[in-house]
């Protein structure tokens, strides 16, 4: 890459070190993950939830802002939030995950923010239909895609951008996406998208356009950055990949017993402890979680709770009789589709949908 | 060291390298700060307010949960949250910041939570005054310190341990010192400290515990592990050093113009362009306020707004005519005792205190 930045690492986009790059721990610090902790509450209180900011927060002036409803539709709007507020209320509570969450995971890593396993939470998203907003607007027979704009601007790969991300027709009215404008019961804090955001259920986060500015429909797929060079599934620079679309089925364990501060290894007390988590998985549900205490080599399965909503991750539990020593717990779910997580994860060049099973090293004693 | 756990880098607990270790980006991921255009708000939105958790976030349940007054006190009390609530409300908005903001910018770095520039917010938080509560409580004339216990716990330096930190009794009783129960109008969010919080304006965030389990007046200096080996300017392992007590002066700007994801490298477009900031000191006022735009040659002063609170930062800006080519913008604040933000700061061995004049390149175009 020749960029008009410096290169971060070798300039390969991938590390092979076990290192971290001065540029890696500021994303860190500013796109924060859910302590493991908070996989308790089946509702994330609001400042636990993870967050990925492309580029800035944007300072929006309620006063000045509006929606744009535009492109090929019979009736163009501008709507101001009160009117969008006005409009039938919908809650949701869906699992959003990042779609980097697992990347610092990978070996060689992909140089970008470097999720270890913490970028999945759940929220109450209250707002309007996007649905019902887009029959309103009357689409016409042209339009293929619905292309959503933040107010978010920087740079990425060298190309100055606003954020930007599309959904087909299909997917776009599917009844359970929001334009939601609260979050637990109160407004937007700025850092989740104030005033208006979309809420993409199913789908990894980078799909729930934060900010909203506009909503257009187009007659060609949208070829912009965060469609064709971002979120891809691919293997190398030149590989166009596939496109990243739902959240893989994906279980998480609250770790047990107490963290050493510096290098969070946990110890245990020996006895009777009840291992709980949550497992998700996009647009399907979560069949089978299966637990292992040592490390993969045998399995058993754990109980499964509720969802606290559709499209959002059940609560499981496994009562564990700890014995003294060194111990790697496993938690690995699978999806009413079938499929299963995989042990270990094979690099893809962007880092992107590494659902491979948590192992988590534990202390008994 | 010969500790429990494993060393991070060469146990010399720094690290001389520019690359950082996967139990850096470990607490990075937990422990967030305040993305620096946040600085924007003069009283930080919850979610977006510093955090730095030692150990787990606590699961409290009201119903088992009380607040115990002991000690060298004539009146124990074991109290209710209903029943600190009654009492006379107080709400004040002080800044506050982590002692270990600025750590990974020193060379050679301690390791630790690699804090760059962000661990500092304001909030505006409601409780019962501290003071009245030990009034109410009487004092022995023995007592010569007051001891805050949280509920959260686990290892430090090879310490098991409740997070515990001490006030003399004259710092205890200093009128702005609330035991909180709301941030920014609404009860606790967990990791802020549900259900009850010590907050100390003036003070670095260390001493505003968290998870309040007990207050106890005791006859002697505290010894335990977060007073006497952790939040210390020592030199060396084996040096005591002094106290970590109140927060230095300092200031932040927003960064202008736009970032490139990746490096954070800011973008600004030629032309009058203002920036702004904010700078606190302690217990103290900010003086004056100076901005170089060309790294630290020349300096002018900024304009300074009011505080939103008492022991809060001030806002202060100043219009830059930004010419294009590549700059340093620099900021640095005076205070009423006249301290001024040095140009560097040299190491000491827990990187505490790190007040030294934020440097921020951008390229102007």
């Amino acid at each position: 890459m020749t960029g008009r930045f410096p290169a971060v690492g070798d300039g390969s986009g991938l590390e092979r070190g076990d290192r971290f790059h001065k540029e890696e721990i500021q994303l860190a610090l500013r796109n924060r993950g859910i302590p493991l902790e908070g996989l308790r509450y089946p509702i994330t209180p609001t400042g636990m939830h993870y967050l990925l900011t492309h580029f800035d927060i944007p300072a929006v002036d309620i006063a000045n802002w509006s929606l744009t409803v535009g492109g090929l539709v019979s009736t163009p709007m501008t709507l101001q939030l009160d009117e969008i507020k006005k409009r039938p209320v919908r809650t949701i509570a869906p699992t959003m995950e990042c779609a980097g969450n697992g990347r610092a995971l990978m070996s060689p890593r992909p140089i970008s923010q470097p999720w270890m396993l913490e970028a999945v939470s759940t929220a109450e998203w209250t707002g309007a239909s996007l649905r019902e907003l887009l029959a309103e607007a009357g689409l016409s027979i042209e339009a293929v895609e619905i292309l959503f704009t933040g107010l978010d601007r920087g740079i990425q790969g060298d190309e100055l951008q606003y954020y930007q991300r599309s959904l087909s027709l299909s997917e776009a009215n599917r009844e359970e996406i929001l334009l939601a404008y609260e979050m637990n019961g109160l407004p937007l804090q700025p850092q989740h998208g104030y005033p208006l955001r979309l809420v993409v259920p199913g789908w990894y986060g980078m799909t729930s356009v934060k900010w909203l500015d506009r909503i257009e429909a187009i007659d060609k797929p949208f070829d912009g950055y965060q469609m064709t060079k971002s979120y891809r599934y691919s293997q190398n620079a030149d590989d166009q990949g596939e496109q990243v679309t739902l959240m893989k089925v994906r279980s998480l364990m609250v770790p047990p017993g107490l963290p050493d501060f510096l290098t969070r290894i946990r110890v245990v007390k020996a006895g009777q402890i009840r291992l709980v988590g949550r497992a998700w998985a996009g647009l399907s549900d979560v069949a089978r979680v299966k637990v292992s205490t040592n490390g993969g080599s045998a399995w058993s399965d754990a109980s499964l709770g509720e969802r606290p909503s559709p499209f959002a991750w059940r609560e499981w539990w496994f009562d564990w009789q700890a014995i003294p020593g060194e111990h790697v717990l496993c938690v690995r779910a699978t999806d009413t589709d079938g499929n299963t997580q995989p042990l270990s994860q094979p690099l893809n060049f962007l880092g992107m949908g590494n659902n491979a099973v948590q192992r988590l090293f534990v202390t008994v004693e």
